[in-house]
C-alpha cells in the first residue's frame, strides 16, 4: 500500500520529543477495549460473523470526526514487511497478525490515534502522546470513545463495565502507559527497586519494543496492571502519580552522578556517541543501548559540539521491518545490521564513505 | 636527571616503523651476557666487589666509540618514576631496580644501543632496530663486543663459550627476538598453532611489555630459547627463517580476511579507532587492544581519512611512568586513565575539550 510507504517519511506526533518531562518521559499511551453488543467475540465467531464486526466497526470509524483522512488498513492485503513496518511503529500488536482474514487496522492522522479491529476485542482504540501526557491522552480518548459509542453500542454490564475477551481487560477496557529513559537507574542498579515498588503498586513495566520483551537500553513501559474495581480516573491518577516519583528519582540520580562519577559517566557517553559514529555492523540491541547513553548524555550536558539528530526517530527508524522498507527489500540480518549502521551514522551527520 | 627528561621528547630509533617487513615487524632486539674475569659474578659479590666491577664496566664503556655521547646513568640516584621510565623505554629490566646499589645504565645515541651493568651479569649490552632487522642488529652488537673485548677480559670456557650467572644463558649468552603485529592470526585463532610451532624450534614467544607478561593487543616477541651448542649466526638464522614464514603466513591471513570478512574486519577496525577518539578513561591493555586493530585498519587500506598519527610512540608514551613523567607528577590509577585517554585522543587530532 503506497500509503504506509508515506508513513515512513512522517514524524509520529508521540515521536516529537515534546510533552511534560520529555527529557524522561518518551511517550504516553492508552487504549481501551470495546466490544459491540449484538456480535460474537472475535475467537468465537465464524467467518461470516467477523466479517459483520469489521464491517461494522469500520463504519462507525468512518463516521468519526478523530479518524478523517484516516488510513483504513485490511491487514489480510498486508505485505509482510508492511505487517512488522505496523508493528514496529506501535500501530498494532503481534497478535493482530495471527487470523488476518477479517482484521482491520486505522491509522488517523500523524499516528496519534489508531485502532485495531478484530484483535482479540472488536476495537482496540488507541491515543499516543509525546512527553508524559496521560491527562491529555485520556480526555482525547475519552472523546473519541464517546462519539464511537454514539455509532456502535458496546457491550456494557453495570456490575463490571466493559466486557472484553479476556477478563484481565474487562472494567475500564483501558490500559495506560508512560515510557520512561530511566538510564541513571540502571547505572546505579536502582532499577531493581523501582520494578519491585511499581509491582506493589499494581503497575507493571515493560522493554522499548512492548508486552513480552526485555527492557533494552534502559526505556522502561509502565502502565496499570488492574482494570476492575477502579474508575478510569483513578487508575490514571495513580500511575500518574507513580510516574512523577520515578522521573524525580531519575532526576535526583542524574544529578548525583555529575557530582560523584562525573569522569566515568562522561567516558561512557563519548564511547558510545563513538561506537553509534564508527560501527559498521550493529545489532538493534547495541544501538539502543548506546544511543541510550547518548540520549542521557545529552541531557547531561556531557557532549559538546554533538551533531543534532532526532533519536526517536532513529530509535523508530532503524528496526528491521523500517530498514527493509527503506531498502525496499528484504534483508537477511547481517546485512540489516549493516545498513543500519549506515543508517545511524549518516543520521550522525557522519561521511560513511561508501 | 635532566637527560632522562629529554629522552621523553626523542625518537628512539627502534620505533621508527621503518626496516624490513615495518608492516609487520616493530622491531628487533639482541642483546649478550657478558661477565668479567677475575670478578666476583653480581649475586655472590659483597659491595666492594660490585663496586669494583660496576666501575671496570663503566671505564671501558666510557672508551667505546659506540658508546661516544653516551648517557651514564646510576640506578641508585634515579627517582622512581624514571626507574619505571627507563623500563618502559625497553632501556633496562624489572630486575635491575632491584639491590640497586652498584648498578648502572648506559644509554646510547637514538637509544638504539645500551647496556645494564651488573644486572645479573657484569653486562648485558642491547641492541635495538626497526623492523625486522637481525642481520644489521647482529652485525653491530658483535663489533660493540669486539670492541669492548679490547678494553675488557671476558670469563669465556672453550669448551662452553661465554659463562653467565644463570646457565639459561652460557654459550652465546646472547638472547635475539623479533617484536610482530599478528592481528590476523589472533583474529583467525590461529595464533596458537604459531605458538605450539615455535615452541617446537627451540623458539619463544612473549607479550609486548616483555619477559613475563601476556600478550595484549596481538603484539608479540618471538625470540630464541637456546644458547648453549649453537653458534650466534646458527640462532638468527634459524629465528630469521621462523620469523619469515609467521610474516608471510600473518600476511596470507590478512589477505584471506580481506577476502571472506572484509565487513566484520572493517567493523571492528572503524569501532576501534571510534573508541579511542571518544573514551576519557582508558586502560594501557584497552588501548594496546584498539591501536593494534587501528594498525591492522591502516595496513589493509581500511581507514580512510584517519589524521595521521605516530602509532609506536603512543605504544610507548602512553604508559604509566611516561604519562607521569609528562604530568610531572605522580598520578592514581585512575588519573593516568584520565590522562592516557587525553594523551590519545591529543595524538589522534581529536578536540579534547577539556
Amino acid at each position: 500500500m503506497k500509503e504506509i510507504n508515506d508513513l515512513i517519511g512522517k514524524k509520529s506526533e508521540w515521536l516529537k520529543g515534546q510533552g511534560p518531562h520529555s527529557d524522561i518521559a518518551i511517550s504516553t499511551r492508552i487504549r481501551i477495549a470495546r466490544n459491540i453488543k449484538g456480535h460474537v467475540y472475535f475467537y468465537s465467531a465464524d467467518d461470516e460473523a467477523r466479517r459483520a464486526s469489521l464491517d461494522r466497526v469500520t463504519e462507525a470509524m468512518r463516521k468519526s470526526r478523530y479518524f478523517n483522512k484516516a488510513l483504513f488498513i485490511s491487514i489480510r492485503d498486508l505485505e509482510e514487511v508492511d505487517r512488522y513496518f505496523l508493528i514496529e511503529r506501535h500501530l498494532m500488536s503481534r497478535e493482530h497478525l495471527e487470523d488476518a482474514e477479517h482484521k482491520g487496522l486505522v491509522v488517523g492522522n500523524d499516528e496519534a490515534v489508531s485502532a485495531m479491529i478484530n484483535e482479540e476485542d472488536h476495537i482496540r482504540l488507541q491515543v499516543m502522546r509525546s512527553g508524559s501526557d496521560l491527562t491529555d491522552a485520556w480526555k482525547l480518548i475519552d472523546e473519541i470513545d464517546t462519539e464511537l459509542s454514539s455509532f456502535l453500542k458496546y457491550d456494557y454490564s453495570t456490575r463490571f463495565g466493559y466486557l472484553t475477551s479476556c477478563p484481565t481487560n474487562t472494567g475500564t477496557g483501558m490500559r495506560a502507559s508512560v515510557m520512561l529513559h530511566l538510564a541513571a537507574l540502571v547505572m546505579t542498579r536502582q532499577i531493581e527497586k523501582v520494578f519491585d515498588a511499581i509491582s506493589k503498586l499494581g503497575l507493571t513495566m515493560r522493554g522499548f519494543y512492548g508486552e513480552g520483551t526485555a527492557a533494552i537500553g534502559d526505556f522502561f513501559q509502565i502502565s496499570n496492571q488492574q482494570t476492575l474495581g477502579y474508575s478510569e480516573s483513578d487508575i490514571i491518577d495513580n500511575l500518574q502519580r507513580v510516574i512523577a516519583k520515578i522521573i524525580k528519582k531519575e532526576k535526583e540520580t542524574r544529578e548525583q552522578l555529575i557530582e560523584n562519577q562525573k569522569e566515568v559517566v562522561t567516558d561512557r557517553v563519548h564511547r558510545s556517541y563513538g561506537t553509534l559514529k564508527s560501527a559498521r555492523i550493529i545489532t538493534s540491541a547495541e544501538a539502543v543501548k548506546l544511543l541510550s547513553a547518548v540520549r542521557l548524555g545529552a541531557d547531561l550536558g556531557l557532549l559538546d559540539g554533538i551533531v543534532p539528530f532526532d533519536m526517536n526517530e532513529l530509535l523508530l527508524s532503524m528496526q528491521p521491518a523500517h530498514l527493509q522498507k527503506m531498502e525496499g527489500k528484504l534483508l537477511q540480518s547481517q546485512d540489516r545490521d549493516i545498513r543500519r549502521a549506515d543508517l545511524i551514522r549518516d543520521k550522525l551527520g557522519v561521511d560513511s564513505g561508501r
